[in-house]
């Protein structure tokens, strides 16, 4: 039995509102359960250094936690005067994801930098950024062609990503705090629409697992992701 | 005429919705129009290295903007390593108003630390802080009082801050973004529910202004703080 | 009765040495007291990034304490590989009340940087530091115009600032360090030659304080800037 | 054909050099082709502090690349002031396969430090540290073991890692650096001795992958980290 | 002939103002011609960690220089947030000369930090700060013994620096930045009062130096330095 | 008696293996007895902001020591984010030290970048960077020579160093660890191939030494730095 008596391939509930906030180009605010984040994609006409004159684009992720998303305060990054090694993996793996679906020839010399800020924390948190970081990154790629910016859509498919583990001997899908603390393997599947994979992190926390235990999370993922691109498809209209 | 069409005396409309986040001791989500302010307050049964063993507590506030809350996206403090001397100011500013309305001795050994992170930026984001500030810090005391941590309530008074200026000759309350860019004279008030101040900081921006025109912006931010002062109340269901 | 023996409206000595230093373009010593500041003023044939190309120069500041200017020695901020919040507040404050009686664009494409380092501390340095970094100012810019570099004056006025602050009751001018740890309100005043006001800053430390505290404060202001005033217009030679 | 001339399951010639610095408890040069790595194990008699008094050790590992272990110089992290996110991902990686054979209650209250670094780079070095770091603890283990600090021994067997790729369609075994930068897929596997996975990471770099892509990643692994443990039991005398 | 007409084993004029600021136990302004230096020495009753209980005390120095100390501006290391590699090579040296004259297990369990700013900069920064370095200790042990803290004074003897160089073929005594920027050797000669060295540096700026040029840069070392240790013992009443 | 066995003017042995690695334009592992450092040059075709433009070349150096290149584990300067005055301090005598030895007219607009990393530390490893510096810059010099790219050898003649100090009251030669622990006097000779100095710092670690000490341990360098320059000749085939 889940803590939160779900079923072992029940996701939490997904809510993704679009256009949260007034300014970015494109926004959510995407909840699983009870970890909420809060994602813009800013849009700017200029590429990093080593893309400059090379005729592409690029699309870039930051990712922070409210030092009270958690359940005991964090200390804020911007105080501590760094951000740490998993801030830095969590939004380098954020930005990869929305990059293995964005043709960045078709993007032009410009850089959209997806924000993902956890307002509310309980397990997923990089998980739902992705998911929200296509909802947003599809926002603003949509006014970018609706102003005419963009003469084709750069955005091949869409991408999502769940998190699965094994809780006392069960694989189980998209893991809150309680599970994801006592979990025996923490994986983090990324996903496109039609199944395939574009980042599988699978880390054994205790034992070490197996190959079958690695493709029934696999499975599980793939439910989970059914849902979250429904999820995003209503959230942009589409 | 200003212009989002109001009165030189009129607020915008103020929103405070309590409760906001699921983890902190009190929290609230504060608009000033377009402005939101998330505020957590965080207890800690600790107290910083030069209060120890002095049988006092204390408040102490920290300031965040996410990057695209503005017009346009700004560079994360975490990753350039340091906050700004803008980023230090505001919190530093925010600690002292809470800290004018609380009784040290009553706290006990404990800390309260504010966070006010800045979800869209329209203009006044430190005096919604401070005012947010205020009924975050309010919710986690009734909590500490509730159950039974505190003998005696610490908070004396009610706090809140707006910020006048002088936009094209007149003095008015409660700038947003397009006035404030605009003011020749941007000043923020921090009153007690007495009327008395706790805080001025009034600056030209270009002209000096007059002794007469620093007390019509004193007079517009009693007005400006007894909305905000009436809003407070109902969020804390006082 | 003031620690000092002072009477309310009574400023300290005030001295300023015009030229302390050899190579800045413009410099003085100033002493309010026991408290000395070093001024330089420094001309450089460039501007920061965001005003390039625009036409217009830019009066900035930077403020350092050694370490041994207080009672105990304090670490030194290149040490600790930052500025304290404090440090960056004054030196915005110093930068703000500058160019504030300083035309950018008479100025030119040039940039002057007033650097204040406190060498001994006794209160007030802020105020010391805002109305020495006009004497530099003044001296650097003659020398520019001397040189025929610039066509016209561009500092409109003078600008000097004080403290006040209300001390055991009473409202008082140019705190000391003694009545600065025990007053329960401290305002920074930085007024223009004709008395208008260019920032106002005052702080409640302990209880708040009422509008007629404030214009009381604002008055000794006003006493103590017209003597400093004098004292620049001397240092000056004009 | 793989530009090496090698077979899509052939690894690149492994050495590992036992005991290659003076001072360390364990170390070793670890090669895999021109890939080398020295890695060394640190014994320190105290834990981090979130262990303190759990009566439990802890693993850790830190990585390093000399600046002209590349083909083109790259800056030296202690210079740049910070490691980059790469390096901390990396790191983190090490760690957690290390921890993942160790017993930390059998370590004792005890940290081993695990430290790589890449004197020469040509794909592969995170995988290289990795099996090399077992071998740098295993010597680290068996001195504490042969000293009797330790009653039983913490580690429950082997861990070894190698990357996976598929390169121009076919998925190959070990990439080196040319390859590495042409494959669609890049997979680093942490495998046990068992066969059972400590962790695996597989990100697409153009078009994502398939599960049947996964599994012949995976297969070749256990053929790559079988080679890998028996030169790691040659090379600690088991 | 030197630019300045000075002899070739001449000296500028040295002065040594005593007590030139209030707060620290000892202190003095000490010029070399224009290069004058603000030393400072803070007496603290705590060791360094590596100190602490072994019953013994420390010495050691900081060095700044104000940024427009020189001909033009330098950025202000505190706003850098790192001292240079030179910075941190003169404190060392500072701090080294100093101890090397002073009986740590006579100290007790004290620290005294010896601060060295510098005001103006003509060249000989750093034998000016070691020359002043002592006369501020000496007046900061002298007080600890006139306190009765100290039971036997801890300074052997006297220490001073100057910078000896070869200018156009000469060697030449106490080098101003004229003659440093231009020299082919440049030395710095710490010495005691019985004529021994403490350290010796000496660079070869362009060509090599051989032997005679380092005895006759010590000799003028030598003359220099009995020229201070004379300041030395006037500037403290000795 | 030295702890070594070895007489006061005997080196340690010295072994110079070039081309140790297989990316640099010019590398060697130098070993003076237990030290060993891994030396790489690396060639950039660009200069420093402060050369550019001026029809120069530029020697610079790095260097780092590997955290358990000691007899206990060091913290890592990149993790701690930043450099230490004595890893500042010897990098900056390295590139002094090349640089003195090298014509940078003749070099062109690029620069040579010489890192120096410690495999293993026993004493003297500044003195074995810069002896193995000078190899690594001849051979990646060679190479620009031999490719066209360089029309003259600006490499003038030979540059090495050694570390010599009073032991017990005897000077000797090459201090390891051990007697470099211990020695009263501490100092690093850098010689070129004619016997003149290029750099000498001769530190006393407790009491003073005379002008005789100093001379015998510049007999004692000559020595030494005569083996290490036929070691060179040899290791460069010259």
């Amino acid at each position: 039995m889940r803590p939160s008596g779900r079923a072992p391939d029940q996701m939490r509930v997904i809510t993704i509102e679009a256009g949260a906030t007034r300014h970015a180009e494109g926004s959510c605010l995407i909840s699983f359960g009870d970890t909420r984040v809060l994602v813009t994609a800013s849009v700017e006409e200029r590429v990093p250094p080593f893309l400059r004159g090379k005729g592409q684009g690029w699309v870039t992720a930051e990712y922070g936690m409210l030092p009270r998303a958690t359940h005991t305060r964090g200390s804020r990054e911007a105080a501590k005067g760094k951000q740490s090694g998993r801030t830095q993996e969590i939004q380098r793996l954020i930005g990869r994801s929305l990059r293995s679906v964005c043709d960045m020839t078709l993007l032009g010399e410009r850089q959209i930098t997806i924000d993902c800020d956890v307002i509310q924390a309980d397990g997923g948190t990089r998980t739902a950024s992705i998911s929200g970081g296509w909802v947003a990154l599809r926002i603003a790629v949509d006014k970018l062609l609706a102003e005419g910016k963009l003469a084709a859509d750069p955005i091949t498919t869409q991408v999502a990503a769940v998190s699965c583990g094994v809780h006392e001997g069960t694989p189980v899908l998209d893991l809150d705090y309680i599970e994801d603390s006592a979990a025996h393997v923490d994986g983090n599947f990324v996903l496109l629409a039609n199944g395939h994979m574009a980042e599988v992190q699978a880390t054994a926390e205790g034992a070490a697992y197996d190959e079958e235990a690695l493709l029934r999370m696999l499975r599980l993922a793939r439910i989970g992701c059914g849902e979250i691109f429904a999820a995003q498809l209503k959230a942009t209209g589409r």
